[in-house]
C-alpha cells in the first residue's frame, strides 16, 4: 500500500507531538515540516523530535520551499488559534488540493469569526479538491462533537448543559500562563475583555452545537471570572500567592427562541478538585453523562488531529466541520489501510 | 424545499412510533407503509397512528404495491432482527436506488452473519445508487458508536470495557418477554443456547468496534445467564414468583492478540437497581464515562432511526456502517433543509 505523505505546519510542542504520533503510523510517512522560526528552518525533524526515522525530513520556511523537495498528501497544522491566520497560512496547501487537519480553535466553526474568508476558502477547496477541517479536545470534542453524538438518540432536545472542570496544575506551562496564573485578578479581567486572555474557541463550540441542531442563536453571552487563590499554590511552573489569579471560570450561554438552550461552563484552575466533564441533555430521553477525571489535554489533542486524517480523506472536498465527517475513532498505528 | 418522501416497512409498535416521529418532521412527508399483516393492508396510516395528517397514506403488502401509488425517497425499516431477512425484505428499495434506514440488529455489522449477501447487496447498492444502514441504541449506539466516538481522542487504545444495566421493569412487554421473565431458568438457558432467546446484536456491536479500531478478532466468547428472582416481582406485564427468571446477564469477550481487548457486559432484568451505561477505555488517555440512568429504550431507538436519515442521504451509495456516516445528531423537526 502507498503510504500517506504527511507534513507538519508549526513545530511548537503540540506540532512536535503530532509529528511523533504520525511517525508511529504504518499508514503514514512524515516527509517534512514548516515553521517560521529561522532557528528551526533547515534542521532535520530527527533533531527536533529525537525520532531517528525522520532523519531525512527537514524543516522548510514555506509551502513553496516544502513543495520544491517533497509532495505531501496531508498537512497537520498546529500554528494558530485564529481562523483567519490559519486559512491564510494553509493557502498553499489548498492551492495544491491537499488535505489539511488543524488544531486551530476558531476553525472549529470558521463562519463565526471569518465568514467571508471561510466561504471563499470552501469554494477554493471544492475547485482544487482540497479538504480542510479543525479538530481538538475543547473545542472539537468534549463541548461539541461528543454532546452532539449523544443527541443522535434524542427524539427531542430542549437544552444542553456542558460543564468542564480542569485541574490546570496537571497541564503544560503555556496553559497555566494562559489562564492567568500568578496575575493580578483585575489585570487578568481587563485582558479577557480585550480578547487577550481566556479559553479560545468557546463560542465556536457553542455555534457548532447550535448549527448542527438547527437552532438559530439569537444572542450569546460570554463571561469570564478569574479564580483567586485562597492559599499559596506551587506548580512546576508557577508560584501563586494567595489573592492572585490561579485560573478562570468561563461561561457561555446561547439564547434560542428566547430561552437559554445551550449553557457551557468551564472552570480551569490550579489544583481544581474533582476534574471532570459533564453533559446534561434535557429532552426525550434525558441524557446525563459524566466523564470522570475529564479528558486529559495534550495527548488527546494530538490524537484527535492524527485520528481525523482518514475520515477527512474520504469526505467531499471543501472546508469541513467535524459534524460533516465520519464518526471519529482511534487510528490504530498498525493499520496499513483505512 | 422539496420534502423527503418517507415510507415505513414494518408497522409494529416501533414502526408506528418511527412513523409518528417522521410525521413531525418539516423535512419529511410520510407517503405510505408496508406490512405483511393482512389486517393492516389497505388501511390508512391515520387509523393506525392516530395522526390525522397521514389520512392519505396507506398500508401496502409489498414494494410493488407501494410503488404503484407513491414514489418514496426513504424507507424506514423495523421488521426484522436478521440481516439476511432484512436485506431480502428491502431488496425492492435497493433495486430503485432508495435510502433505507433499519433497526435490524444484525445489520449493524452485516458481514458477521451474512457476509456473502452483504457483499452482494453492497455491490448492488453502488450500482443502483441505494444506501442502506442500520442503527439503534443497542446495538447501534451505547456499546459501539458512542465508545468509538470517545476513542476519537485516544492516541492509544489497549482495551474497552462496556457495561449496561437496564431496569427491564420500565420497558415494553416484548422486551420483558425476550429476557425470559417468569420462565424456568434452565429452560431459558436452553433457549439461549439454540439462539432463541437473549439480546440480539451483541456480537455485531463487538465486531463493529473491532472493525473500526483495526483489531482482528481471534475469538469471541459469549455467555448468557438467567437472573433469578429472589422475591416475587410484579410488573405491568408479568408476575414473576421467586425462583423464576426475571432477566439476563449476557457477556461477550473479544480476544485480540491473545488478550481480552473488548469486554461487553449486559444486565437486563426486572427491578435492576442503578440502571446505567458505563464505558471504560484503557489507553492514552484513559477514559471513564458513565451515562447515569442509561439511555431509555424505545424513544431512543426511534430517534436514532429518524435522525440518521439526513446523514445517510449524503453518504456514498452502498451498504453502510454507522461508522462510515457523518456524526449522528438530533434532527430538529423544524429544520426544513439538511
Amino acid at each position: 500500500m502507498k503510504k500517506l505523505k504527511v507534513a507538519q505546519f508549526g513545530l511548537g510542542p503540540i506540532g512536535l507531538e503530532s509529528l511523533k504520533l504520525a511517525a508511529t503510523q504504518a499508514s503514514m510517512e512524515v516527509v517534512g515540516g514548516i515553521d517560521i522560526d529561522p532557528a528551526k528552518v533547515g534542521k532535520s525533524l530527527a533533531d527536533l523530535t529525537g525520532v531517528e526515522s525522520l532523519r531525512g525530513a527537514r524543516v522548510h520556511a514555506s509551502f513553496d520551499a516544502l513543495f520544491a523537495s517533497v509532495h505531501p498528501d496531508v498537512i497537520l497544522h498546529t500554528a494558530s488559534s485564529s481562523a483567519e491566520a490559519t486559512l491564510t497560512q494553509v493557502r498553499g496547501a489548498i492551492d495544491h488540493g491537499l488535505a489539511v487537519a488543524s488544531t486551530c480553535e476558531e476553525l472549529i466553526f470558521p463562519a463565526l469569526k471569518a465568514p467571508a474568508l471561510a466561504s471563499e476558502c470552501d469554494t477554493h477547496c471544492r475547485r482544487t479538491g482540497a479538504r480542510v477541517v479543525a479538530t481538538g479536545v475543547n473545542p472539537g470534542f468534549v463541548m461539541d462533537v461528543l454532546p452532539l453524538c449523544l443527541t443522535g438518540v434524542s427524539r427531542e432536545v430542549r437544552s444542553i448543559y456542558l460543564e468542564r472542570v480542569v485541574d490546570a496544575s496537571t497541564r503544560r506551562q503555556p496553559l497555566q500562563a494562559k489562564i492567568g496564573s500568578g496575575q493580578d485578578p483585575t489585570e487578568f479581567l481587563a485582558k479577557f475583555k480585550t480578547g487577550k486572555a481566556g479559553h479560545a474557541g468557546f463560542q465556536q463550540s457553542l455555534a457548532l452545537v447550535a448549527h448542527a441542531l438547527g437552532w438559530r442563536l439569537e444572542s450569546v453571552r460570554e463571561t469570564c471570572e478569574p479564580v483567586v487563590a485562597q492559599t499559596r499554590i506551587v506548580t512546576k511552573f508557577f508560584d501563586v500567592p494567595a489573592g492572585k489569579s490561579c485560573g478562570i471560570h468561563q461561561r457561555c450561554i446561547g439564547i434560542v427562541g428566547g430561552e437559554p438552550r445551550v449553557v457551557m461552563d468551564l472552570q480551569m484552575y490550579l489544583d481544581a478538585p474533582n476534574p471532570h466533564d459533564a453533559i446534561i441533555i434535557r429532552g426525550r430521553p434525558d441524557l446525563n453523562v459524566t466523564l470522570h477525571g475529564g479528558v486529559a489535554g495534550d495527548d488527546a489533542t494530538v490524537a484527535a488531529l492524527v485520528n481525523i486524517v482518514p475520515k477527512l480523506l474520504v469526505a467531499p472536498p471543501g472546508l469541513r466541520l467535524m459534524t460533516e465527517l465520519a464518526l471519529p475513532s482511534w487510528l490504530n498505528p498498525a493499520a496499513t489501510a483505512h
